[in-house]
């Protein structure tokens, strides 16, 4: 479907507002960027960057007239922003954002929606490792995905053109209620960052001596999490405090399962663990067979046989497989 | 030091007792290799393969007149094996393995071990996703560490002789307490293991459509725990079983401190969160500093700048860095 905006606000230009600015306009999806930030210095950089049209530190002033308003601030920040621009949204205007958890969004933005804007949170599950403005480039999306979740009463047609507007940046869309997404993210993205933050933390409480021969050997398993718990913390930690109830709801089946291997452990009952640790093949296969199993984008790939071998692992080896 | 061995003994032809035969040879560090198998079909493909000078089924024969003994057979053989080859050992002789767990290694060989013979546990941290005598090449451990365990009373120059030959064949040699071995690997490799495994049980048991939406999404984090959980169930049945102590030691250590991070998400204690995960950035600095962030083997790598540079994650953001 052929999608076109008059205008889209942009509220918060970091590493995900600059990119929608310029896969929007390098799609010709936009006739007018409006952008608002709350620091003079960050508009001044988007400005230099020509990311949009208009630059305003007022972001009621940014969503006048606008027919598509994106939230791309901290999720910290939303509260906010919504009491502010609230009244000063256009009927029939979309408002969406592109956090990461997605009920807490809706529960404090929600309320501040009038009637006849319809509120469509999203979620484009893309980044780099770098942020602000100059960080942003137009393929940020392509083969990537963005979940939205609609809220009750949007009209579909609605739903269908921010559908298109994600496709046309290149990615590819899936709809669910935002507690459904909160709940397969806290157990995809979630739990697996705050274990590989909670391993190396007990390492760091290690003696010194023991902790520099961890480092040394760390390329056995241990490295893998350190990579992952290299994430930025202030992130992180909004992350939890919004996404609280799936988050402890995850991390007890993870503790109940835990548990019980650890009791096989402790038994010595090793048909249990030969049990546990047989049936994860499954998953691993299944991963390789959707193409999620490299951080290459994966949308037109051949998936029968993935296009890039599997990285050998250093594995740790019992000897060799004969006597 | 020049390092020379009369006669070789390897007990178990899989991808470490091959590649040890190929590198030996390759560096001239042994004069006759002797290839002990259980099976009568892996003694063939060794003899196909030319790995060695004598092939028998009878470990006892392979060991008769060798100076160095190597158990290369799964960890659960070495009692048995250790009973049987014992009487055999040549006065003056080395006996080694490479197993991953050691203190237990050290309780079952132990009193099989005639006075006379330095019995010298170790443990080469490489390997690839392939196993069997074909699997075997002499580069296996350029750049990978080798640890060794030396038992009490063992004469220093026996060990320096153990520590030259795996240098020769590319290694770098760290002495330790088997026990101490037993800790550190428990946590860089066996804990991360056990975690890994866990997690993708938990989806395992989730119900059929989020699980496939959790494949959908696994590259925000969970993708990388199913790389480490697709490693041969059996070996790492053996692992927990054999060392188990330790395991159970540093589980409780992830535990307490992942119940602490529990209960701030519980909490919303975001001073708490954010606080742990800053701490771990330090660890992570660590191991670039090391050279070992990457698989690639790691000695006279300069280590200032890393060589490879990191791979961007696929980061969840909460939106831009600016409002």
């Amino acid at each position: 479907m052929s999608v076109h905006f008059k205008k889209l606000a942009l509220i918060g230009i970091g590493l995900i507002g600059s990119s929608i600015a310029l896969a929007a306009r390098r799609q010709g999806l936009v006739e007018v960027i409006s952008i608002a930030t709350r620091r003079q210095e960050t508009l001044d950089e988007a400005r230099d960057l020509g990311l949009g049209d208009i630059y305003t530190l007022d972001a009621t002033e940014a969503v006048r007239g606008a027919d598509l308003v994106i939230l791309c601030a901290p999720v910290g920040a939303y509260r906010a922003l919504a009491a502010a621009i609230g009244p000063h949204l256009e009927q029939g205007a979309i408002l969406s954002d592109v956090g990461s958890v997605k009920a807490h969004v809706v529960k404090v933005v929600g309320p501040h929606v009038p009637a006849g804007v319809s509120f469509i949170p999203g979620h484009p599950i893309a980044g780099t490792e770098h942020s602000g403005p100059a960080a942003g480039f137009a393929e940020l999306f392509a083969g990537r995905w963005c979940v939205l979740t609609p809220t009750s009463g949007v009209p579909q047609a609605d739903t269908d053109r921010l559908v298109a507007f994600w496709q046309e940046m290149g990615s590819s869309v899936e709809c669910m209620d935002a507690a459904h997404h909160d709940m397969v993210l806290a157990i995809t993205s979630h739990i697996p960052h705050l274990i590989a933050y909670n391993i190396v933390g007990t390492v760091a409480d290690l003696e010194a001596t023991t902790q520099s021969e961890v480092i040394k050997f760390s390329a056995s398993g241990f490295r893998d999490f350190t990579r992952i718990a290299a994430s930025d913390p202030v992130m992180w930690r909004d992350v939890f405090l919004t996404n609280k109830d799936a988050v402890l709801e995850m991390l007890g089946r993870f503790n109940e399962d835990l548990s019980m291997l650890q009791r096989a452990v402790r038994n010595g009952d090793g048909a249990a663990l030969e049990a546990m640790f047989t049936r994860t093949r499954a998953i691993r296969r299944s991963i390789i067979n959707a193409g999620q199993e490299t951080a290459a984008p994966d949308f037109g790939r051949p998936h029968e046989q993935p296009p890039t071998p599997e990285v050998p692992l250093v594995r740790e080896h019992g000897g060799g497989d004969d006597a």
